[in-house]
């Protein structure tokens, strides 16, 4: 079965054309890699309400299962996609940041500074990356084997997938 | 001493009685085994109304110690324990989640998708452990040792049990 | 550079003068070897209000980069700094938390039921450590390399201190 999901880079510089976006484009990479389908790649400037209105709608479309944003989850004034995230999901995942952070501090202390949270709307899981390229495929590395878990439990789907069972 | 604990399955099927509960035993047996009074083993649907409101009336009325449910903390449709259980808590204790899901990802990445939380209502803790038999039963064995100094600790006893000191 | 922080020890019996304060000097002198100026040391009782009240006024005073608070973050009837914390900061930074209990963990299990946890308020970042000296300690020694730079975030200066680089 195959997977679609959508890729948000959240950055003004990469906004306003000043920076070229490498993260965006490095995590569509790692999930086409992956055997995802990946049709959108969209960018935004920080701002929550910007950020929050896209996820909702893109969620409640139905389109993508997945939507993986990548920047503003540190503390730059201006980074708030944690908050925006916050606001639209239902039920928060703590586990999937969790384990980004504990396998990133692995890598530098600095991973402990990622405030990226992940959540559902509806049948559609968000997860919030890093904004470094680096960081952003490391830490969806460290979950991309849950990740289509996630997707088959929100469509219904509860048999676990082979390699993954529990009991 | 001794200390009392309730159990509560969440479980729409077992419920509706189209499903065995094998977990809420499971907890029950390994609690007792581990020296726990475990007077009360209840069952309701993933409802999170009558969940919230059990959770609330057994630790107002003083009866157990801890209250410790199993189920509805993934991702299915209805699973919607912990955000009952938030619900009526006082004070989170992100350690105790943070510690099962550590421990979990030892044995299955899968782990990481139990949304379990864990927090204080007046002198009574409550924690929520994952649906699976096998799931729960690990859980709890990550925390059970920390569990009754939770206890004591809400009963104003602060003396640290030997081999748990700090400093 | 010079970092400037604050220590605020909460804490009834030492506000009361019925015990001595020896986490809070503990953490100023930590912080001290670690090259931070340390100008504030004060005392407070475990009134959620009261703390609530002296973190937001320090924050925004601009005075120091960090505040550092020990005691209150456990499970006794009073212990409420978590609580009072959450409600003044502004972004939330759970690695901070997570770190701390990842790292007491090795020494004993009671690091679980520090409920303690670190975010920003404007240009100031503020950290819950435990109460006893030992335990803040260790707390702080597992975060204290990555601090100042949270600090540099929050002042703009978004260059990665050499050694911590991610990419």
């Amino acid at each position: 079965m195959s997977f679609t999901a959508a890729v948000l880079t959240v950055s003004d510089s990469v906004h306003e054309g000043t920076r070229q976006d490498r993260s965006g484009p490095a995590v569509r990479q790692r999930l086409e890699s992956a055997g995802w389908r990946v049709p959108r790649l969209d960018v935004l400037p920080d701002e929550p309400g910007q950020i929050a209105a896209h996820l909702t709608n893109l969620a409640d479309s139905g389109e993508v299962s997945a939507i993986f944003t990548t920047g503003g989850t540190g503390l730059a004034a201006r980074d708030r996609t944690p908050e925006a995230t916050r606001q639209v999901i239902e039920r928060e995942i703590p586990g999937i940041g969790e384990k980004m952070r504990a396998a990133g501090r692995t890598k530098t202390p600095l991973a402990d500074l990622s405030r990226g949270l992940a959540g559902t709307r509806g049948r559609t899981v968000i997860v919030n990356l890093p904004g470094s390229p680096k960081g952003a495929v490391e830490s969806l590395d460290a979950i991309l084997d849950i990740v289509p878990h996630v997707v088959d439990l929100l469509c219904g789907r509860t048999d676990h997938p082979a390699g993954l069972q529990r009991d």
